[in-house]
C-alpha cells in the first residue's frame, strides 16, 4: 500500500446531490490518511459504456495500488453483484456490470483476479435497501487502503459480466474503427490507436495516412493549431487515438459526428 | 480534534465561479493539516431548505468532530448574525437563516450549543464588505480544527433563525407527507420515513403497506431494478425515505412531481 | 516550500471528461503529499481572459509557495511555450498564452521571473501529440512542490505574451471602467477598484459616489440586501470591485449587462 493511498470515484450521480460527498464521508471515516480524488461524477446517466471508456484513459496515470471505485449502476439492489477487480498494478471497485471492461481489454489477463464481494464485515452496515457506492464500495476501498487483503472481501469468480468494447478491424493496410467518445471540446475520439496505425505501417515504412469520414478524405495533422480551417480534421491526439476535430470549435455539433460512427484509414 | 481534520463545504456558489476554491486556500492558510470534502456548490441559489436537506441527509457519513460549512446565505452583509452550532458530534458554520433546521431536528436538543460569530481576532480581515463565507466561516473552521475551543469564537445564543422542517402527520394506521427534494436520477424523495412506518405497523405486524399519490395507488418494491414498468413505483430508498421513481428514467419529469406535493401512506 | 505543498488548478476542461482528474494522478505519482484544488474547470471554453480574471482573483486567498496551474490553451501542441512565472510569493505555470497577465499586473516587477519550460527531464515522456496540461505543467507542478529549483526547468525569457488587462480611465473627479465578469449569480462586476475610487476622493474627504450604467445613475448599497428592488444597483462587493446586482436576481440576465460595457463614476 501507499503511505497516501489514493482512492478515485467515477459516477453518474451529478454534482447536485450529496452522494459522492458521502461516499468520501463514509471512506475518511474509515481511513482519514487517504487521499480521495474525483475522476468524473457527470457520466450519463446509466451509461456503463461511457464510465468503461472514461476509466481505461485515466487509470494509468495514476501510482501503482491505486483504487478506483466506479458507480454507474442501474441495476443496484438486484442480485448484480459488487466485484473487486485486482489487476497487475491497480484496484476496481463496483458493479458486476461491465463497467470494467475496456480496463481488462488493457491489462495483462495473467495478472487478473476478481473477487465477489461478500463479507459484510467490512460493508457500512445499514438498515432496508442498499446503495451500493455508499454501503459496500466506498467502505470496502477504505479497508482496502488499509491494508486488508484482497481475499479477506469474498471469494473469487470467473463469470463476472462483460460488454462489447469495439475494436478496430485490421485488413490489409486498412483500419476500420468507430467513434467510442465525444469530449468537453466536441472533439470526436475512435477507437483506433496509433499503435493500430503502426501494427499496418511502422513509422519507418513512410507511408501516408489517409483518413475518411462520411465518404470525405480528412486532412490530417500533428496538433490542433496546425489546421485553422473551419472543416473538420484529424489527429492523433494525446492519448494515441486517431479524433475528429474543428479547430476552436465543437467537431461533433457542427458535423453531427455520433458514437458509433465509422471511420476508415487506409496507410497508402 | 480529529489528526487529520475535516471540513465539508455546501454553497449555491456553482462552480464556474472561484469562490469555493478561494474558501480552501484561507482554510489552508491557517490549517494546512485539514482535508476539505466538497457536498455540493451547486444548491439552487438562495434555496436555504434545499442546503437544509441536503445538510441533513449528508452529516451522519462524516466522523465525529467533522466541521461542516454551508453557505447560502441571500441576506450577507446585513445584521443576519454568523454562527457556529456545536451538536454532540459535530460542528456547522453558516449564516443564522435556518440553515442548520433539518439537521438540529435529527440532533439532542441537549447538547446543541449555538455561538454567535463575533470575534474578528478568528476572522480574515478585510477592507468593505464582507463575504462571510470567505472571511468569517472559512477561517473560524480552520482555526476551529487547529483545536480553538467554540467559545472564544462569540457568545452563546439562543434566539437563532429556524425554518420549518415539513413533518408528516400520522393519524391512526395513515401517514401523510410530502415531497422534500428530487435528485439527479429524478427520484423524487418524501419527509415519511421507514420509522414514522414502523411506528403505525412494526415490521413483525406484517402489514402492507399502500402508497398514493396524485389519486393512484402505486405498486411498492424493494428496489429499483424490482419494477421495470414505465409507471410509477415508489421504494424505501437508501437512505430510508419513502421515495417515488421510474426505472431508469426521471419520474419527476415524466409525472411532473414538485417538491410539495402530497403523498399518502397507509398500512392495511 | 510548504510541509504540505498547495498545488491549484484552474481550466476550461469541464467537469465531464477525466482530463482534470488524471492530471491530479501525473502529479500524485510523483509527489504523493501535496495538497491538490480545483479553482475551476468550467473557464469558458479557450476563453484566456475569462481565466486570467479568475486566477487574479483567487491566488492571493492561497498561502505562500503555493503553486497555481491554469490550462486554457487553443494553441497546444504548436510553438506556444509552456512556461512557469515566479512571483514574490508563489508560482504559476501554464501556457505562454498571456494567462497570467492580470496576476503579473497585481504583482511587484522586481520579483517576476518567467522561466520556459524546456527540460523534459521533469515532463511526463509521452510518445506523439502532447498534452501540455497532463504531460508537461502537471509534473512540472509536483516536482517544483518536492523542491526542483525553478532555474532547472528551463531558461528565463523576457518576451512572454501579454493580453491586456483593461483598465479604468481616471480624469478628474470621474473614472471610466467597465464590465470584466458576470458571476453565478448574475453579478456583473467591474474594473473599478475601491482603490481608485479612493485615488479620486479619499474616504475622509466625505465625497458622495455617483454611479451610471447605461444613462441611469444607480443606487450605492452597502451591502445586497440593503436594496432589495427589482432594479439594478450598485455595491462596492467583497473583493473591492465595483458590481452591479439586482437583490436576489440576475442583474445581467434581467438588464442585459456584458463584458465590454462602460460603467461611469463620479465622485461629487
Amino acid at each position: 500500500m501507499l503511505k497516501t493511498p489514493i482512492i478515485t470515484l467515477t459516477t453518474d450521480f451529478g454534482l447536485k446531490d450529496p452522494f459522492a460527498g458521502l461516499m468520501k464521508g463514509v471512506i475518511l471515516s474509515i481511513n482519514p490518511d487517504v487521499t480521495i480524488i474525483d475522476i468524473t461524477h457527470d457520466i450519463q446517466r446509466h451509461n456503463i459504456f461511457e464510465a468503461s471508456q472514461v476509466l481505461a484513459m485515466s487509470y494509468t496515470y495514476f501510482p501503482p495500488a491505486t483504487i478506483n471505485i466506479a458507480v454507474v449502476d442501474p441495476g443496484v439492489g438486484s442480485t448484480r453483484r459488487p466485484i473487486l477487480v485486482v489487476t497487475e498494478n491497480q484496484y476496481f471497485i463496483g458493479p458486476d456490470n461491465g463497467i470494467f471492461s475496456a480496463v481488462m481489454e488493457e491489462e495483462n489477463a495473467d495478472f487478473l483476479t476478481v473477487y465477489h464481494l461478500t463479507s459484510p464485515h467490512y460493508f457500512l452496515p445499514v438498515k432496508g435497501s442498499t446503495f451500493h457506492g455508499r454501503d459496500i464500495f466506498a467502505p470496502v476501498a477504505a479497508w482496502l487502503s488499509k491494508g486488508v487483503d484482497s481475499r479477506k472481501f469474498g471469494a473469487q469468480i470467473n463469470d463476472y459480466a462483460k460488454i462489447p468494447v469495439p475494436k478496430p478491424e485490421i485488413s490489409g493496410n486498412s483500419i476500420t474503427g468507430e467513434i467510442v467518445s465525444v469530449d468537453n471540446f466536441g472533439n470526436a475520439i475512435s477507437n483506433i490507436k496509433r499503435d493500430d496505425i503502426e501494427k499496418v505501417a511502422p513509422p519507418e515504412s513512410g507511408g501516408t495516412l489517409k483518413v475518411v469520414y462520411s465518404n470525405n478524405e480528412l486532412p490530417v495533422v500533428s496538433f490542433y493549431s496546425q489546421d485553422k480551417s473551419p472543416d473538420l480534421s484529424a489527429v492523433i491526439n494525446s492519448f494515441g487515438h486517431l479524433e475528429l476535430f474543428v479547430y476552436l470549435h465543437s467537431a461533433a455539433e457542427k458535423f453531427n459526428i455520433n458514437r458509433g460512427d465509422k471511420i476508415f484509414v487506409t496507410i497508402i
